[in-house]
């Protein structure tokens, strides 16, 4: 997340590379944020949970230092469904359990179910900001929102699993056919959260993985890093497009 | 965690003070862990989603290790539930959305129940633990599992809320006529998921607000320090009696 806010600090602000100094920065054992002019890059954990507590105190914030205008995006990584391994997947709507575009939380025991569409305009700006000599695809699509990394992805290599190679490729085939590019375990979290309190937000994940191929990523440490910083090169044409 | 450790490899195993070596440990941006001994410790960061992740990787890993007789104990803090602040609970299970004693994850799409009873051995077990001139008490009781740390836990203070004071009244009237004592976020993941692979589990939480009365914690930083040292404290008389 620090990589990042210098980047944007440096490419977007224009500020010095040796310049390490953040408008506002904070850490704990939980989360960590940077304020870089007016770009705030926040990290969220691992999951709905864990990023609500977050995004809670994120919309507060806003609230409080009186922003307007604010725009959300959740960068990360993902697997493909039938996508190459660098694309860019940019999130037309999420799914969640039983194949449904809600973000599934609770209120006072009983099930809150929040709409998970992106910001249409926004992610339709996101498409045009891949640059003409871009190594790399953009792609938009639903993305497939699990609450676990195995059974719910339908991996076969967790703790435990309840089906077998068959019923893997029935999971995978039954997304193709809904329109799902990609799978991770935030978007439903950010979307929801972001249209329930009237914030505009897009999800843009790298894939990592096919897992129509395979479940385990086949990149090594290098390539790695060059396919993590696909989604920060898009960010960062947008960026120098919205920002004066 | 690190701190955990240490004080575990000094107080149980005997290790001088200034021994700062671990037999084995890792760090990464998501997780950490800190072996010492036959005693295992890993942080697994907030909500079920982030936990489960961390759980079926340890599973996996005490599988390929060949450990046997494997106990498996969750500890945090929590809110109470009409329960003094530093009190210790022991979870005897974990309710989730509903009510109801399950944790709700997915395979494939479709929904996952897994039964979240504590074993009952070892929540008796660890009951008998407290130290006769131990300051804190020790309960036993129901455990409710909130999927987010504002709505989910009747809390009126996040960045929207649906409810009144009226309520979160009815609400917390509801869990106390359940028998529920405390809330929290992981304590059905760590039951759900250790029945499933049959590992023994305990959840032990202390008490850091009363939600009662109010919603925030009232400690300063030396108050919640030592009362952040009670599970430890619990826990540490617990294996004390265990390892030889």
């Amino acid at each position: 997340m620090e990589t990042l806010a210098r980047h944007l600090a440096t490419s977007i602000l224009g500020r010095a590379e040796d310049d390490f100094s953040f408008d506002h920065s904070f850490q704990n054992s939980r989360y960590s944020g940077y304020l870089v002019g007016p770009i705030f890059c926040v990290n969220h954990g691992i999951g709905n949970p864990s990023l609500s507590v977050a995004l809670h105190e994120i919309f507060k914030l806003l609230y409080r230092a009186r922003c307007s205008d604010v725009t959300l995006i959740r960068i990360g990584t993902c697997g493909g469904i039938g996508v190459d391994v660098g694309t860019v997947v940019v999130t037309s709507e999420a799914l969640t359990v039983g194949f449904e575009p809600y973000y599934n939380t609770s209120s006072l025991g009983q099930p809150l179910r929040l709409p998970t569409s992106a910001h249409v305009d926004l992610v339709e700006d996101l498409l045009q900001c891949r640059g003409d000599n871009s190594t790399f695809q953009v792609v938009k699509g639903k993305t497939y929102c699990a609450d676990d990394f195995y059974q719910a992805q339908g991996r076969l290599d967790g703790s435990f699993c309840d089906f077998d190679e068959k019923g893997k490729e029935e999971f995978m085939n039954k997304l193709q056919k809904l329109g799902v590019v990609n799978i991770e375990m935030e978007s439903a979290g950010v979307l929801g959260l972001a249209n329930r309190v009237g914030v505009k937000a897009a999800v843009v994940c790298v894939v990592i993985v096919d897992r129509i191929t395979t479940d385990l990523p086949q990149l090594n440490k290098q390539e790695f890093q060059q396919i993590e910083d696909h989604p920060m090169q898009l960010i960062t044409a947008y960026l120098q497009r919205h920002i004066h």
